[in-house]
């Protein structure tokens, strides 16, 4: 979840995550970009044709990174399914939604603060349990939605509801750069955008490649990275001191931490790591007090060097 | 009825519940799960069955735990008839709903306090009378609809009118684990669990089947279980000096003290059995006090220590 | 009207009164319960048929005891007449309604205050005229709706418009039990009823029986019973200086008093005949004083004594 | 216009109203009880057949009085035009409402108060114009509606507008009787009506045809009466010192005082009729003063006699 | 525009200026009331019989004075396009709306006021630019709407916004007459009316032939009025003093004062002539100053003595 | 983005800018005013054409000004795509809307404050990409809609959502003229042309030409003006300092300082261009202080001087 000023890149920049991320392999042609290797991420067709021992074709493409537009119905994110069709002729009868498409990719939702309420419980339903179930008179379709799910918004339009808040792992704050040099650096880059935007790509090929390859690595290795027990007992007495409802705060700072330092190619997590995670992993599960105009974030930090020190 | 803050595992406990109660034996492919033996708990297709004397076939089957969508309707829930078909096939014209499936089972609404008042009210009647009828244009078709009503939710989200609450049998409420290396055992539980979900599950597997067994022997012995002429008045003292409108609060907890009882074994009621079940019994049966901040449930309690000693 | 609070019983004791209400006379099939001997409560088929010179079969039977969902709709209430059926074959064109259904027997309205107003205008519009006419398109079909309407609610829910409550007869309020031993004998009586509900209900036969014939034989003698001028003119007084609008109130307590007497088997009303009913005639037609807390019932019986004194 | 609390016999005394108008002649089987000699008051069908030169079948009936259900549709009020069948067999496609049933009869609306302001600009608009003309799809439709518009109310659950108020000749209030002598009569009247319906009607029957003469005659000399102009102005007076908008108070008030004088037998107006009717027509044109709780009719009759002596 | 309290006559004189106005030439049967002559007020329907060669039948007529009901739809005021029938038959499938009814005539709002924003939007859009088009799918059709738009209200009901009030070109308020005899006056001659409305009518024949000529006399000349540079300054400072938004009120200001003097017979402005028109041209121009209960008009005619003096 | 009094020319200056923008070739009869040489103003008919070599006809045209409509809904504004026709027939299934018959030209949103959000949106969204995509049912059609986005409306009316107005690059404010000599001056010219129209326009003919050629030469010449570094920076400390969110005042600041010294005909920016145009790109980026009644603008100003000097 990212939260921020309006004009600050939030759009662009959750958009730009695609070309970073590795590319997949995907049984072409198939509407939920189904794993040819892992059974938990085929559609059921993929499946029933492994079963029928068909051979599949199989294609390397970048992610997916789908656009969850503010008008957007239950059906056209969950899919639909034909009734009559359903009853004549089967299972092919379930038009897949966004939720398939994006499956094994991302699902970005801008203004998040503006969606209907139960849109985002359906959303936060799916990506937690990494399946999709449509239901109707009683034929029930399910298929692999697993996605990381990023919302973005300004908080001058108002805030999800605190119970929806908490089910986003993290959730990032992003301001307007004040420096000015920084600034016409960054109108600079725009203008020379705006003039050629083929040779501007072109110029940060490199060091993209770089980044690719740094997270490739690090998704190879998390499984192994290490935190020590002295360490846990110190997030969750921050956690239990802030009052933070509930062990999600727990347990995703947990895993912010290994993932960073298995980022940074590191085999252990370090207080520093934890230091780095942890405002965006609970700030938004302090209860709000509304006298109080202080960053929730810094009260995270403050927390943390007087549980660590 | 379950209120608790945000994740503190509601959901999960209430879906566990199906693992612990014994199986049942149902007629294979009923759509009401009928029981075999008992004709208060037979559909009407079964029960026709065994009129014609046809053999049925039976199968042990774990509980159904019917999990009712926020945004269900009506026909959803109670089923529906189809009147065209009925009009000229009879009464397979009905299609029933989630209160069907729920029968003999639990059936389990997260959020109650934001679903429509009108189906919180269908699902009491239901649950109260173990009958669901529906109606439409003189035609009229009841089928039989026992089942464990479990409701959860976030206090901050809203209440319950005070009528529906008071329908609820009982009222637990649910906190944070504030301890730190509790927190970090939670925590590290669910990353085993995440690791391997099989080696997780079975590692409690014994466990499980003797709460499983002490539940089974408790429901044998329910119908011997005692209690003292003198605790009832006591009880029903509690009730009438806490103002308690009705007297489903004097009969709830005469009831669950006996559950109780039977659970530890025992066949007598004590004043501790009482003691233990009655701020859950009564706590949401109290008149709010606007300016009162202090949970019902103390307030329960003193009245018990006073009314008691 | 019964306004109480919620748990004590009210609706339970509205659906008793269909086993103290003595068996009718009705003709067998008949949608609207028709007397085969009075022609004001014939439905049209019936008077037909009688005009036809045809043999009516004649069934006794308990009165019917119809429950008015909340969500219902005005057709359902009053029929339906399908226009297109109507033009080409006449009057079967009606599909009666649950007025229809109620002819003769009772009406009951369960949270009464969450109605619509438009059709608790309806309802009392039919229990004032004892017909119930539907129109429709220039079409219009009437047929006897007799029937003794009872409404309930929780007075926290709201209150009804002054307007429609003046329409409703009497008005009683009910309260919990507050005694202990009471209290413990309801539960205790629940218990008994939960454990054998036809034993429970055997056990109390003679004594229903003998109320059943007294009610009997109160209808028969209520013609006769007399109320003396100087009575009447202390029932206006009581309604005048109470500000009471209108003359339903006069009215209405007029007919409790001698109603009460023929049930004690006298043929003429006495002070204390008033005295008990009073109250629940006049109740709520008082006008709300928004300060004043209390129960507009004990305001009656001050004014009662004043007067009757 | 009648406002009054409720109980106060409103509707009864304006449904009686038919019974004490004399009978009309109108052409037997048409929907707009055309007058055979008036060719104003004639639907088109009938002034066809006239042209035509057709015999009329002319019948005496009793003036119809119609009511307006609170949930009528603009459609069933003024009739509709069936476009299809008009463009292929012309006129006939107009199906009358409620406004042709009530010409030359008299349009009771109780509740006028909850009336959909727009229904209620309709129907003064006929009772203006003694015509309604429904137009659609450039078909248009005119008939003769000439009625008396009754609207009775309940001032508690709120007015008017202003505007549509003033639309109304006259207004009436009427109040509860306080006198218990008075309310014993009423109650015993009621009583025995309810024991014998016929008999009740036939012992007044005398009364009210002494009555139904009167009006008649009264009508018959009503355009011969006379108003002197002294008396003309001191009403123009009353009107302007009340700050009467416009001049439909003054109208209305020269009106009905010869009405009263005729009803009286007389053929000059004195200022006693006056006194007796200006409190009726102009209690609601005088701004309200929220906080006045005074009647508005006392300060009527208080400018009168400021006026007049 | 002209706004007042109820029951002085906007409506029957708005109704009236048909009477006045010279007749018109137009061509037969033609939607549009089209001017044989001039082919900016021509339908498309008579443009192309002219093109064609064709003879057109003239005929002389009163202006339509077209009354726009408060519900009418925006298709019912700007017609209609039949799309299926124009992609087979062409430019016929237009049905003309009642802009088209009101071409070079008098289109009436009464309680403008009440009316949607939007549609008083269209109505004063066409009003300014003469033409009314319709655009549907792809087809768009045009037609000649100049006509005079008068309004009505009451301002007791509400105001229309800032920015449509505006665009009316005068804003009139008339008041009740407060003097008794002239209100007896007004009440005779309704009286007078209402006894023998075509006698009535004859008697004001002269008088109303005589303005009829005036204003056709006034009409012909106003092109040639001449109004003093100096006045023209006078008349702006008074507006810029005034605050008043825009120049619509110097245009229309300068417009009135000359059509004012025209049809006094002269041909150049005084100073006379623009104090009359002013206070109706500027009036509803003024921001409204809510603490202020002078009328806007008076405060339009003092800044007009400080400026012209 | 143009704001200001009503009445004060807003919609004619709009509406005059196409006579004052270069005429543009375009493909004759095609929808999208497509531009025979670039491929990325074309639509896909005629990018098909070229494809299949086809000879396209060119012709010069005056750029399209198209006005939206308050009530349009997002359908015609951004065309649809009939599926039943698209999977029979395939492409041509799309009927373009607005947005394509704006491409290449101006799209004139008038009362911009009073459209809905979602589609203020819409509009944006193609702005900025100078793309329009609908998407039905898995189909999707793209098309090129570049346009000169121009919204006006009265600030007494609301304001837009400040994350809109964000996105709108620029924002000028206009009054009302206050001196009555030039009002006089704007009364005469616009009786000239209520006058003779023709005769007005062509008096005009040349100043016009002038103005076209200017911004002819002025477009052509944009790319090579420079600005130097060290004002850039300034530009950024001004935004900076005003705490504007994210960069797009910066940017839009740079680009119009560009434009206007192309338009003054010099190729380089000086201190005194941007002064002109920085009030209008910054005005409503800034936080609006409640208390603050000062205009935006004097503020950008205030803080430009302060930088600057």
């Amino acid at each position: 979840m990212i939260m921020g000023d309006r004009g600050t890149g939030k759009s662009t920049t959750v958009r730009s995550l695609v070309d970073l991320l590795p590319e997949i392999q995907v049984v072409a042609g198939d509407p939920y970009n189904s794993d040819p290797q892992d059974p938990e991420a085929m559609g059921m067709e993929v499946r029933e044709s492994i079963t029928k021992g068909k051979e599949l074709t199989v294609v390397l493409t970048k992610i997916n990174m789908v656009d969850l537009p503010l008008g957007a119905t239950e059906d056209r994110v969950c899919g639909t399914i034909d009734i009559e069709k359903a009853l004549t002729e089967g299972v092919k009868a379930f038009e897949p939604g966004l939720l398939a498409k994006a499956n094994r990719g991302i699902l970005y939702v801008d203004e998040v603060n503006l969606l209907d309420d139960h849109l985002v419980d359906v959303l936060l339903d799916s990506a937690a349990s990494g399946w999709n179930t449509v239901e109707r008179e009683g034929i029930s379709i399910s298929h692999p939605a697993r996605f990381i799910l990023i919302g973005s918004g300004n908080p001058e339009e108002g805030e999800l509801r605190p119970q929806l808040l908490d089910r986003f792992g993290m959730h990032a704050q992003v301001g307007t750069v004040r420096d000015a040099e920084l600034r016409v650096k960054i109108v600079e880059e725009r203008a020379r955008f705006d003039r050629n935007p083929k040779e501007f790509r072109s110029s940060y090929m490199a060091e993209q490649e770089k980044l690719q390859q740094q997270i490739g690595a690090a998704r190879a290795c998390l499984g192994s990275v290490q935190i020590d027990h002295d360490l846990k007992v110190k997030i969750s007495k921050v956690c239990a001191e802030l009052n933070v409802d509930g062990l999600r705060g727990d347990i995703v700072t947990n895993r912010a931490a290994k993932a960073l330092a298995s980022l940074k190619g590191k085999d252990k997590v370090s207080a520093e790591d934890i230091a780095t995670v942890i405002p965006n992993c609970l700030r938004h599960r302090l209860r709000k007090d509304p006298l109080e105009s202080i960053d929730s974030g810094l009260l995270v930090i403050e927390k943390f060097y007087e549980v660590f020190s």
